[in-house]
């Protein structure tokens, strides 16, 4: 693995507006990258058994199938629905190969005050998803999202409570740790739970922080355009014994999404080179 | 102090676009409010002596002077026109009798990737600042700001790091705590770490999160808005020996800055008493 690019990955969500996954695979091919991440919606879209196939023949790695869990409803019939979506997804992250299903916790509804309680039922409902996963050989990798989306999004914020989860489901390699610089990169205690997690990281996902950020969720930036030391992520990461990919994963509403696509890919493979 | 309104206290900024300081001054003593915290612009508009006998005349407790800090630069000469305003907003705060001046850490530069540096730098010139503080009796009190704003305002992200701070600076009460219902609500380890910061906590912000917020600094909601438990935080300050006021403060471009100033004082009076 002495070149850059075979230790690539790219999230498809970094080419959404313009390509499918049948596109996304063979554009991602095109230009040498040999491992990707999917999403559920592009897969359903194109057929779980075609793009098995597809994946397969272009020599694809699957690094991740995005995006789990969301476990936080109050409601018990809500509850029981995501429950079983996330059965449905850990199926179809087998039949792609897929490294790990991608889980994220879930915000709160907007008159939920009570945030330990929604936490405690995403860990909880967590923990029921392990026998399946177990059972399809799929890892649940959790991924702590930016505590500014923790209402909207993920009550899992941050990497000691990741950590705090894998020790609370004992669940073996079946539940791993997603790090995604975006994400963390903040943290005080980031070297810290990095090195906490040795063992347990099933992912890495990079993306940067833009100085005049402008949106919650949309705005990250390419590696090498923003503050964040990524190099350094990195090897804090490699050295707890992570050897897989560098996926990189850009949701840009205003940027990269309005992009020519082959651009878009290109710009990864020498940002990861350069910057990754 | 068993009626509500003598623990309010009304942050000048939740009416910054609406009323300069001595507008403020009358305007919460108008609606029986009988404590404020003060911007440092609003002040120097107004004059130091001026202000500092206006707000004793109107028998305002001052329950902060802000926003201190900033002191992440790299250059040398940036750093030591920072450290100078520190020193005169110390005389400042000291002058209206302030308990407190209110210290942020600084964000990163556009072209920053050192965050640990950056971290290292602002606590070291905190450090710089103590002796002037202690002769001047006033408390620095360090306020985390949420992560989302780490490359645009603070460095400084958790209770975690505040309290880390505190012990590296061994200060005394001349650095204490604030703590912002805002900014750490997110946080896994937030009862933890305001048990830690028991005897440190000299000031407590309270502002809500709104689930569809569209800013990463403009965009606060007023107790009860959002979905914090701001009662519950308020509690587990006050568990740890915490007598002081609740300051309301709440940047709002698109709301709360836009309306009827006494409409705003009238809304935080009854929202203190029932949200927090």
């Amino acid at each position: 693995m002495n070149n850059p690019i075979d230790r690539l990955s790219i999230n498809q969500v970094t080419t959404r507006d313009q390509w499918s996954l049948v596109e996304a695979i063979d554009g991602y091919a095109r230009h040498g990258v040999t491992a990707m991440a999917v999403w559920a919606d592009k897969l359903r879209e194109m057929g779980v058994g075609a793009a098995a196939r597809r994946l397969r023949d272009a020599g694809m790695t699957v690094t991740g199938y995005c995006a789990g869990g969301d476990l936080t409803a109050r409601d018990g019939v809500a509850a029981r629905r995501r429950i079983d979506e996330n059965r449905r997804m850990i199926d179809e992250a087998a039949a792609i190969g897929s490294r790990c299903l991608v889980v994220i916790g879930g915000g709160l509804d907007a008159d939920d005050r009570d945030l330990p309680g929604a936490r405690a039922r995403a860990l909880e409902r967590v923990a029921e998803l392990v026998p399946h996963a177990r059972a399809a050989g799929m890892t649940l990798a959790l991924e702590p999202l930016h505590p500014m989306v923790c209402a909207l999004r993920s009550v899992l914020t941050t990497l000691r409570q990741a950590n705090d989860w894998c020790d609370a489901l004992d669940a073996g390699p079946t539940v791993g740790i997603a790090v995604d610089t975006y994400c963390v990169w903040w943290d005080p205690e980031l070297a810290a739970q990095i090195a906490r997690a040795a063992g347990r990281i099933v992912a890495f996902h990079v993306a940067d922080w833009l100085p005049d950020t402008c949106d919650l969720r949309l705005d990250r930036g390419m590696p090498g355009d923003g503050v964040v030391d990524i190099a350094a992520i990195r090897k804090m990461v490699e050295a707890t014994g992570y050897t897989g990919h560098h996926e990189v994963e850009i949701f840009s509403a205003r940027n990269w999404w309005r992009r020519d696509p082959d651009e878009v890919v290109r710009v990864c493979v020498e940002r990861h080179a350069r910057s990754v």
